[in-house]
């Protein structure tokens, strides 16, 4: 039974000392402010909390992404430099990559021997393309990618796992996986929980999903002009009266949420104080709280961006680390299974 | 367009060096005489004609099969010694294991994303799972077979590979990633070609297909007490008058065939020699054809099992060899996608 998120934030502030999180990104471009907000405020707090952090630059994952492969290097260190800008401490964090860490990768043979085609099939991704009967655009990667995921959370032995309610029958993989392996050959995993986002959605300031492709996402790297220029041009509508209701003023009040997140307040004193202000009040006040906000992450980032050195060698740490970790839970596998 | 097995051997026998061969076992027991005339007896044949060897020990395919499992490494030991003991000579080949090799078991990721769903459904054994309802029996290892298959093949950048009539659909699915790869990412690899094996198919003593579970085979390891044992209750037929027609007379032409075999003689000429003798005397000719065969292959191999430090020397060897060239491919693929 999958513990509610109320009783694992519960155990989690008892004895944080006894959780790993397993959690990551694709280095597909720079981390924005929907990233911020939705998941590495979440790592940032749990880390500081005292829960051990493992994060993931899943270079793999995108190698077959042409746009991306190209500037791979790039999109990597941008990765590590925008989380180290946060505030994710590399001296107890562990951020690595999949294409340092072999014997992570070779996990994927033993698990796909423990999931099924038929359940492979669920993965409502999968379910979707082969319903549009475009079976012929699901790849075995994108096919096997929760048991990929699996090896990821599984190699360090991670319990927790942040997840969106949309990754939730991925992570019933990983669940499975390790119950399963547990099952035939012994104890060698935790069956980690999903400690689901409580975080508000962000959206683009075009009021559709945020997302660097469309053009809509402030990233955390940007200029406070670039950032200026993104928000005048978000999309509100004619009521000069600002108020925070999401469900009929989608547009509206997410840049008043946008607002209230940076300031750390509530929305609704946030409209309140802009009252009949009108859009372009609204888009000042938003624009100096995102910059305001920014400021020392951008001061921080800046720096680490100039020293690609140490970008690399908090990289080199990591995966040092993660190998000589991963290394042992194949050793433990393969022990397990062989006798 | 596949090239007819005869073109093949043309090709090979004009420039035997230009040939690399990728061919291997599932360490699942020891080899018999199935195997050394299926396929054995013409790894040595193509290896003395001066094509390169890479011989597989594919022990990650067997972990999941616990009785297998249980005695990896004898099993692992076992297949080295019947290799070198019946001629493959590993100072030119090659014999390493899956589980030695990290970056082979890295392409599968990147060769995943070169098929798609519906392509590896298309695998025959699959496809008589699915087609029997289930689905749920078809394991995401079983499914990725394939895949797997043509990172064991391409890693090395073999351009040649020996295969029964039944392994062509999975020898496809390597051509076709070699193909893709090449076409989207640039040359890397050599698409490799299907030698048809051209042996003829020996039965087990019971007329059934000859496998060690079935307990009909005879292992290139078994003493000639035990091999007398087996052929004495090997099925045959009340015509005491011994032919040779595979089509009405299946069991003593099966055992015509394996004394023509041992002796390297015509079986209808063997057939002819025994006449009216019976199934005694058949079985007689067959036990001292087998035993008289096999006696410098088993003392061979008795000599190499007795010599464990030299088998894991052989392994150590082949290992190393093949991890440096595997690296080298993995470094090579990733430069292509990622520029």
């Amino acid at each position: 039974m999958q513990t509610t998120a109320t009783d694992l934030e519960g155990r989690i502030a008892a004895a944080p000392g006894s959780f790993r999180i397993l959690t990551g990104d694709r280095p597909t471009g720079p981390l924005h402010l929907g990233h911020y907000f939705g998941t590495l405020a979440n790592r940032v707090r749990l880390q500081r909390a005292g829960v051990e952090l493992f994060v993931l630059v899943a270079d793999y994952q995108v190698l077959t992404d042409r746009d991306v492969a190209d500037r791979l290097t790039e999109h990597v260190e941008g990765l590590v430099a925008d989380y180290l800008a946060t505030g994710i401490d590399p001296s107890t964090a562990t951020i690595f990559q999949h294409s340092a860490v072999p014997a992570l990768n070779q996990l994927m043979l033993p698990f796909l021997s423990l999931v099924s085609v038929a359940e492979l099939s669920r993965n409502p991704t999968v379910k979707d393309e082969i319903a549009a009967s475009r079976q012929a655009s699901v790849s075995g990667l994108m096919f096997t990618y929760p048991v990929h995921q699996a090896a990821d959370i599984l190699f360090c032995k991670a319990n927790l796992v942040p997840v969106g309610r949309d990754q939730l029958p991925h992570q019933e993989i990983t669940r499975t996986v390790a119950r399963r392996f547990n099952e035939r050959y012994g104890p060698v995993f935790p069956v980690p929980d999903a400690l689901l986002s409580a975080a508000p959605s962000l959206l683009g300031t075009d009021g559709q999903k945020m997302s660097k492709s469309r053009g809509n996402a402030i990233a955390l790297s940007a200029g406070p002009d670039e950032t200026a220029r993104l928000i005048k041009g978000a999309v509100t509508d004619t009521d000069r009266h600002i108020t925070f209701a999401p469900d009929t003023r989608p547009q509206v009040s997410n840049l008043v949420l946008l607002a209230a997140l940076c300031q750390g307040r509530d929305p609704h004193a946030v409209a309140a104080e802009i009252g009949a202000g009108g859009a372009a009040a609204l888009k000042k006040v938003v624009t100096d709280s995102v910059n305001e906000f920014l400021r020392p992450i951008r001061a921080r980032r800046a720096e680490l961006a100039a020293d690609r050195t140490y970008l690399r060698r908090v990289l080199d740490e990591g995966n040092e680390r993660a190998r000589a970790i991963a290394d042992r839970t194949l050793t433990e596998v393969r022990t397990a299974m062989t006798s």
